[in-house]
């Protein structure tokens, strides 16, 4: 199980390999929030999300010869390229098996980082655990899970360090932590940091309506699950449901979950290129929307958000930023 | 006349005010390049431009006295936002004189910060220079110029204090450092700021086509304007000829300018979205675009880029974005 000094010992692993990312704000989004707003921006982390964090704590934690061996990961995005740069700062191989259906752009990115990209046919009903064992087996790589693996929960806990630290630079001694959540890596991992080390920042994760079932799941006391078949813009954080080792810790620490849409998800997009100068995607701009659009919903004096990913292509982009016309 | 222990001085005053920007990087951009890129995004200073640096340490530098009165400044954009916000950080008037025909967001930006906007009629004949000699007299102004001023030339040199750490940290010890260039006011102060702390680091100018006044008058060894009437995209960088302040300083220490198309300009722009997950505007990104596409006039192993503002409309940037589907 993940704790603050798994936690600790990733930040020092990490440290000379991830960015520290700043924390940035705007007097315009304060006006808008109602409040002051800090952001996160871990758009700016290497491959584009904070998801190389957690890649990367995994990758160091493995025993050099298990290692040596290689990686193997499922994701259509933002994980994917996280355990592709870090299996080639090791010079280790990575295979990442992506639906046929990604972005493009994601698997050209991914096969760019060194990895062995797998495609296969999800809507053809091919399973890719199927195919993933079998690789599994046969060359001896480890599975990195996107959230349900305590070492990438440490990574993405460094996130909460730095925001601890950085809060109290500012002399933020009391605020809403709102992240960006999918199957609650980073939520959890944020939420053991501050734990430790800011117990007035309290975690509070963030969904796109029809995912919402991290914030069900706290508000029931139990794993629920997205009705299937829903789909979004919000890519990033489409999940079915909290993680197995990431909700006792979001059932412990966290806040109540907060919900947007993916036209408040486009207009934070839209802010955050205006006002901060910031590229983000749908899925890690809805702590944002949070902020900006459901105050009322905050009894906090200050939010700090994650932007937790840019990794956007043009056309969504150019979506968000119709909304400043209208 | 501005020197080192001037730019040390106003890092003093600018530190915990003006944000220390990351150095940042993509392999993806090292292709394109043909060697490392280094970024230094401005664009994530305050009021989204390094603007803020030169109005702050301005304005700081003032006696209490003389400030309490209140500053003038001319501007359409970036210098008005940054004298506006520092003028507002000492609770101090703030009177800019902007052309009725300015970005109507930058217009309301400035006002937004608490600045005094005056507009004048640029088409119809109306001369700034009356308008502000005028109030300037009757209120006891101080007139903050926008490069050709010591005390704004130090603030923008803070920034190649940052750029010889950051670079020291990074193991950098042999760059061309491009920066985006209207008046030369960053880069004679980045220039003074290398020559101190960073000996391997050479400064260069860059600007768009039809604006390489500065490239022109560093090749012939004495000032030369630019043929008036000409337009373009890069607003932020558009100035009739180098400074008599900052001139002498890019002549002494300067490399070669280097001299790129606004077409390569929103191509830069489109890179930075895509692969560094910010927001440059046009004038901002003319130092990216000499990295990318005109490495053949680059000798040093290689290069660190200022981004030196974000401050775009959309309708420009989804132009930049249009070039990824080319």
């Amino acid at each position: 199980m993940t704790d603050i000094s798994m936690i600790r010992a990733a930040a020092e692993r990490l440290a000379g390999h991830a960015r520290r990312t700043p924390l940035l704000n705007s007097p315009f989004l304060d006006e808008i929030a109602g409040r002051p707003v800090w952001i996160k921006p871990e758009c700016l982390q290497h491959t584009g999300s904070f998801k190389y964090r957690g890649g990367r704590s995994a990758v160091s934690a493995l025993d050099p010869e298990t290692r040596a061996k290689g990686v193997i990961a499922f994701s259509s995005g933002n994980h994917a390229q996280g355990v592709a740069r870090a299996a080639q700062e090791f010079g280790v191989p990575a295979v990442i098996i992506m639906p046929m259906d990604a972005p493009k752009l994601k698997v050209a990115n991914t096969r760019a980082m060194g990895a062995e990209v797998v495609l296969y046919d999800r809507a053809g009903g091919e399973s890719r655990e199927d195919i993933g064992d079998t690789l599994r087996r046969e060359r001896g790589l480890t599975l990195i899970r996107p959230y349900d693996e305590p070492q990438v929960i440490a990574g993405q806990g460094t996130t909460g360090l730095e925001i601890a630290e950085q809060a109290r630079a500012e002399g933020i001694d009391a605020a809403d932590v709102l992240v960006c959540c999918g199957g609650g890596g980073l939520t959890s991992g944020i939420a053991l940091a501050l734990e430790a080390e800011a117990p007035g920042l309290r975690a509070r994760p963030c969904e796109p309506e029809a995912f919402d079932d991290v914030a069900r799941s706290l508000r029931h006391g139990r794993i629920e699950s997205n009705p299937p078949g829903a789909g979004g813009l919000c890519d990033a954080v489409l999940t079915p449901q909290p993680g197995d080792i990431t909700f006792p810790i979001m059932k412990r620490l966290c806040g109540p979950g907060m919900v947007v849409s993916d036209d408040e998800a486009l207009r934070a997009m839209a802010l955050a290129f205006q006002r901060l100068k910031l590229v983000a995607e749908p899925g890690g701009a809805v702590a944002l929307a949070a902020a900006l659009f459901h105050g009322a919903e905050i009894d906090a004096p200050a939010v700090i958000c994650t932007i937790s990913g840019g990794n956007v292509d043009h056309d969504i982009f150019e979506r968000a930023l119709e909304t400043l016309a209208e």
